[in-house]
């Protein structure tokens, strides 16, 4: 949309903007944003490509080398193709600025938000190891995006070691490191595939990485540093601890993770040549350090004090809190000095599948009449079912869900945990399983909310952003069964509006974060108060879910883990390195 | 087919025929078949009109009288259309005689099978109540089919008391009452529609009325009055026993259940002129006393030897077998004596639901695109996706399934538990939860099995007979699961040849069962033999079937039952007597 002037400010802010881009699992959205009130001007959305690669190599990445094997990788791989963030930078920024129609010049600052822990192994000089000879045919060569599940061994040693031996970081991140993590992944890559491991020079954050395209230098982000890489107070994990996991693992930190340090709103240098080109955007602008998704929403909520709890959600969600004071809460994902903004706590936690999990069974689970329904009422397949949801009573279809079909990442913090469904019958239709998936997945939420009271971090308020907000019987069901008044955020792109803060204050437009929040950060959109009959109905359900949380997550019945081992062994891939040998075929004769 | 005679025998019976009819859960199948052989000649299926009646009642019987309501029956229910039943001797009848190309006069003898316990509740003449004025919008006034769910409040008191009373009959049942069963739904009918249930002369099983409506003469099989009606040692339970469960029932076997005895394989009466301008067969042929599906399969299978397990694999299955003593093994449906064959002990056990799951699953949980993909292989819908999971290593999908989605009629005989599968994630495909449901219902013929070695009744030889038997993946996966070889029978109207079977014994054709099942019956079909690596990769899932069926199944877990009873509670039904009051609707504002 153009702009239109209608200020008499004498404020110099008044034409200068700023490019917040936020990377998601599928695409990259860059919104164009003015400095001095936050208005958002334009944006542009730019999908991946190769979107989230989990069944075989992309071909036009691997094909001039492929062995014309279309192997499946095992299940829980989740891959992305490095190139696919730099076309965000060529298409979806140019976009975004045209939209806006604002003169490019005006522009004195760009930033970055990522999803996390997503690595990229690369060269000296920042090349992915995918795209050097000889390395596209091997899974290891990709990034590994957040939700790529196979270190989960990895990650139970790690964890078993660390608590074997105290260590005192341990505690920070509720007592557990997830596979989806940096050191998890990385020992994950040195085991299964060594000469990756041994070819690559850094093993970089995806949010650090975009930065180091975008201005030529590799500063890590503090954020992803503290949450994603195990750094606290001032180290990483020990080398005699590293060397324990396995002697090769040893130099880790020395050789694969050096690097400088950014602070969040810090400028981690400026936009160079060829970035300009792609962007065109003025060279020489600020480049803020990297960030996380999650986090860069709170200012963009205004939810910079403590107790304010957002919950990002989209194919994940990711709940993010600042706190005055340093508890230890169990399952929770970490607690970061400075994780969100400098002075604080930052808490994060997590739920590794929500409309993930609403699109895997709307894609693989809903027949073609309830397609064809969906379409002659003019809806998309989310919107009629939510709409024949919302007419049932709570309770009436009869079922309970499990929301782990990505695994769980608060507060068990596993993800060889997996989905489950109770209570289908013959009369289960779609909606009755669609509205069990969404009510799963606030029931927890309501565990994390618990959690946190719990360890005594009470959250006082819920804020919602991200895509599924648009839901609101989701959003009613969320505030029923946590009992909580949730409000929305008011933009629409909250965490590319939280690039654009950060990227104000790299800039140098505000002091900090809170002032530059303060001024650009969105108004509340819609207020959902809980209604108390249908707390008390969610109460019931959620004492249900509680009970098969704990039978199927606490160790009473391994069989997701069992289900998983044996779905390992069973797996018939010949795929070089992805850990699964290939097991023998086993033939169904009749 | 037109028949071809290439016999030089002198044997009167040579240009014989006789009639089987099958009534299955949606439609009935009539079987013209050669006395002297069991050659099947001819052949012709009615589709019920009705099918199975689960949402709300039929328009064209109740439109005239109806409320406007189009309300929705609750989720166990499961009811039919007797005058469905007359349709099929209309019009399937003539069609096979027309198929055979044989002369009808020819015809010495027909037979009738039918699903059960499906009860139809009558007047004096045999007049279902649904077709009098005034009862065609109450639902208790239609057939209840044997899937009928709802009576399982009904059927925890029988068997609450008969427990506490140390009744005798009781272990006949391995200690447990069906809710399926005449008591239970004709108690539930009594407390529900005390109106419907004062103007209903007989409460008589549809395998004995379809025999009323062709001879003339309520006569009641002694298959359905041991297996379904607990008579036992020549009585039925005590009116004090009655009593003790609603003083209005006390007289419930006097009232509603009286009727002259008839053995199976016996003569009930003979064809009625106006059943014989029905079917276009001669007046006055015999017509057999009434008869299960299932167990009328196992002459046609010639399996009326002790340890010969016939299953008869359809929307649901059951399992038939004889034995030369009474043994007592918990959780099996009954023993009967001469419940199959005069002379033996016949064991029945069943799984509610089986091609119903599969059935359910493929109408309710596949995406348009693999319809489309099947449509383009020319194949059904089950048969691609059985193609995509036979590719597939035991345990490659990660799954395991319970297989309650109607319930559980062996060991466990509750109704109130429901379906369930483990270990869904985000790659799961459709094909992936096809076959854990395939495997689930192998897990649920294993645990019967389990149960009758356990009890000292083993089951030396498996045969299948029913619609499944066709898919040999799933044959292979059942020979597998169970470690028992497995045959199919050779006919592929099963059931329809056994009661063609009974018609030529009641029309004298030959001395007896035994005698006519030697000469009609079946040659085994196909062989499946286990393969000890898959019998081996099975146990191992098997074992967690197991711990999750005691933990659903045994009360460590009631959550199942919990369920029903949240959503008998939030269903909005305003149908009279169906035992919902309604609820409050529950507002979702936003």
């Amino acid at each position: 949309m153009p702009e239109t002037l209608s200020t008499s400010s004498s404020d110099p802010r008044a034409d200068q903007y700023v490019i917040g881009v936020d990377y998601g699992t599928l695409s990259g959205r860059a919104v164009v944003v003015r400095v001095r009130d936050g208005r958002e001007l334009g944006s542009a959305v730019h999908e991946y490509p190769h979107a989230v690669v989990t069944d075989s190599l992309p071909e036009d990445t691997a094909g001039a080398e492929s062995n014309g094997h279309a192997s499946r990788l095992p299940g829980e791989w989740a891959l992305q193709v490095p190139n696919d963030y730099r076309e965000v930078l060529r298409r979806a920024v140019p976009a975004a600025v045209a939209d806006a129609g604002i003169d490019p010049a005006a522009v004195v600052g760009i930033a970055t938000d990522f999803t996390a822990c997503t690595m990229v192994p690369v060269k000296a000089d920042g090349t992915p190891l995918n795209e050097l000879p000889g390395f596209a045919t091997r899974p290891h060569a990709y990034v590994k995006l957040w939700r790529h599940h196979a270190a989960q061994g990895q990650a139970d040693r790690i964890n078993k070691l660390a608590a074997d031996r105290g260590e005192d970081w341990l505690p920070r991140y509720g007592g557990l490191i997830s596979s989806e993590w940096e050191f998890a992944k990385g020992l994950q890559l040195l085991e299964e595939d060594p000469e990756a491991y041994a070819a690559m020079d850094h093993w970089v954050e995806a949010a650090d990485w975009i930065v180091w395209q975008l201005c030529g230098r590799y500063v890590r982000n503090a954020c992803t540093a503290g949450y994603k890489g195990i750094y606290q107070d001032g180290r990483y994990p020990s080398e005699d601890f590293l060397a324990a996991l396995n002697p090769d693992f040893k130099d880790f930190v020395s050789s694969k993770l050096e690097h400088t340090f950014g602070r969040l709103g810090d400028a981690a240098g400026t936009l160079t040549a060829e970035a300009a080109a792609w962007t065109g955007l003025p060279e020489g602008i600020a480049v803020a350090v990297g960030n996380v998704d999650a986090h860069v929403t709170a200012p963009a909520a205004k939810a910079v004090d403590s107790g304010q709890l957002v919950a990002i959600m989209g194919t994940s969600t990711c709940h993010v809190m600042n706190g005055t004071e340093l508890r230890e809460v169990p399952g929770m994902c970490g607690a970061v000095d400075g994780g969100i903004v400098p002075g604080l706590w930052g808490y994060e936690a997590g739920q590794s599948g929500v409309g993930d999990i609403f699109g895997w069974f709307t894609k693989y689970g809903v027949p073609p009449e309830y397609h064809q329904a969906a379409r002659d009422a003019g809806l998309g397949i989310h919107e009629y079912l939510t709409e024949l949801a919302s007419r049932q009573a709570i309770g009436e279809h009869g079922l309970i869900a499990l929301d782990w079909h990505s695994g769980n990442r608060s507060v068990l913090v596993d993800h060889e945990l997996s989905g489950i469904v109770v209570g289908q019958t013959l009369a289960t239709r779609p909606e009755d399983t669609y509205r069990a998936l969404l009510e799963a997945t606030a029931f927890g939420t309501r565990t994390i909310v618990d959690a946190f009271r719990d360890a005594g971090v009470p959250v006082k308020e819920f804020i919602v952003a991200g895509g599924l907000l648009k839901n609101k019987l989701l959003m009613q069901i969320y505030a029923d069964a946590t009992g909580l008044q949730l409000s929305t955020i008011g933009s629409e792109q909250g965490p590319a509006l939280g690039s654009a803060i950060h990227a104000a204050v790299a800039a140098g437009a505000y002091a900090d974060i809170r002032e530059a929040a303060a001024a650009m950060g969105a108004e509340p959109g819609e207020v959902y108060t809980p209604i108390p009959e249908n707390v008390a109905a969610y109460d019931e359900l959620f004492q249900e879910y509680k009970v098969l949380h704990d039978y199927f997550g606490r160790g009473s019945n391994d069989v997701m883990h069992r289900l998983k081992a044996i779905q390992r062994k069973a797996a018939r891939t010949d795929l070089p390195g992805t850990g699964n040998p290939p097991a023998p075929a086993v033939e169904v004769s009749a």
